[in-house]
């Protein structure tokens, strides 16, 4: 059985791969002749994450799962959320974001926030969602130079390193996509 | 190390002390001479857990842990969620939060939901939250008789079974509340 993952990332092609089955094939964007960006204008982070698979289903008739995911701060009432890779502007990068982040926060003593990762699954007819939460809390200047995005200034709950000082295997057991991921794949084998 | 639940019930305040080592020792409210209703008025779940750990943790000195829980739909924007016990008013039970469910979701294609428990924590001087999303989806009727609140039309992802129909044990396992409790222990034990 084909299931197309919403994405180009080799690396995490494979790393969903090496977690299932051999009976069930993911395969990428391109290898069905995708290559159009697809639109990802909903105004929540599961909007997205179905927004894409629904565009590969509805388009390219596949089985598809799309991930969408967002840094929720509690101090700014949940953003970035949605916003989360464009909060500093459409064509800024992540440091960028983090700098307005910091800003945001300057003398905000409640520093709670959790990232969310949401993926969407159009399987056999119908869909299904999967919601992984990494809670913690940002931190007031950055450390670490692994992973992405906020990581730097993120640390999850009960640890001192921010997601960006983790190898990534560390990070992936207890990241909100590790955990949408985990209960993904759990679907998929029962 | 004395860890208040705020909570009376016996029975879950035993399951998490089973969980952690005797070193933790967790109590009930009337254990610390806390009788009074603890408000619960913030209009998150989020706010409702950190509302009843601060209630305990100022008035009473204790590091304390309080839960907050509520069912998420997608096509209602999010309803009941906090207010989920209360939904079809101040006075009604279970059954009548079910019924209006039943008829706000009649005949929406959009079955969506997820189930979500908040742990808010106040130790050693910090706040720290613990989130657990269950999701899937609000059947058409009824079905079990176990668990409690919206779990007879609540089947989670992947599963046949409503929460109403799960042995105690198997619910946990993927429960929203069984997961943010994962959380917590996981804090506490590391």
């Amino acid at each position: 059985m084909k299931l197309v993952f919403a994405s180009n990332n080799k690396h995490k092609i494979a790393e969903i791969q090496n977690m299932l089955p051999e009976a069930i094939q993911i395969i990428s964007l391109s290898a069905i002749g995708c290559y159009e960006d697809i639109p990802e204008t909903a105004d929540t982070i599961e909007g997205n994450a179905i927004l894409k698979a629904d565009y590969v289903t509805k388009n390219f008739g596949y089985d598809c799962f799309a991930d969408d995911s967002g840094l929720e701060v509690n101090a700014l009432g949940g953003a970035p959320g949605v916003y989360s890779a464009r909060y500093a502007g459409e064509h800024k990068n992540d440091g960028d974001n983090i700098e307005k982040l910091l800003l945001e926060l300057n003398g905000v003593s409640n520093r709670k926030a959790n990232f969310k990762t949401v993926i969407a699954l159009n399987y056999q007819g119908k869909q299904y969602v999967f919601t992984g939460i990494a809670d913690g809390e940002i931190m007031r200047e950055r450390r670490g130079n692994l992973g992405f995005g906020y990581d730097p200034v993120f640390v999850p709950a009960g640890y001192d390193q921010t997601f960006a000082e983790m190898a990534q295997q560390e990070k992936a057991q207890i990241s909100h996509r590790g955990k949408a991921t985990k209960e993904l794949i759990n679907f998929l084998t029962k």
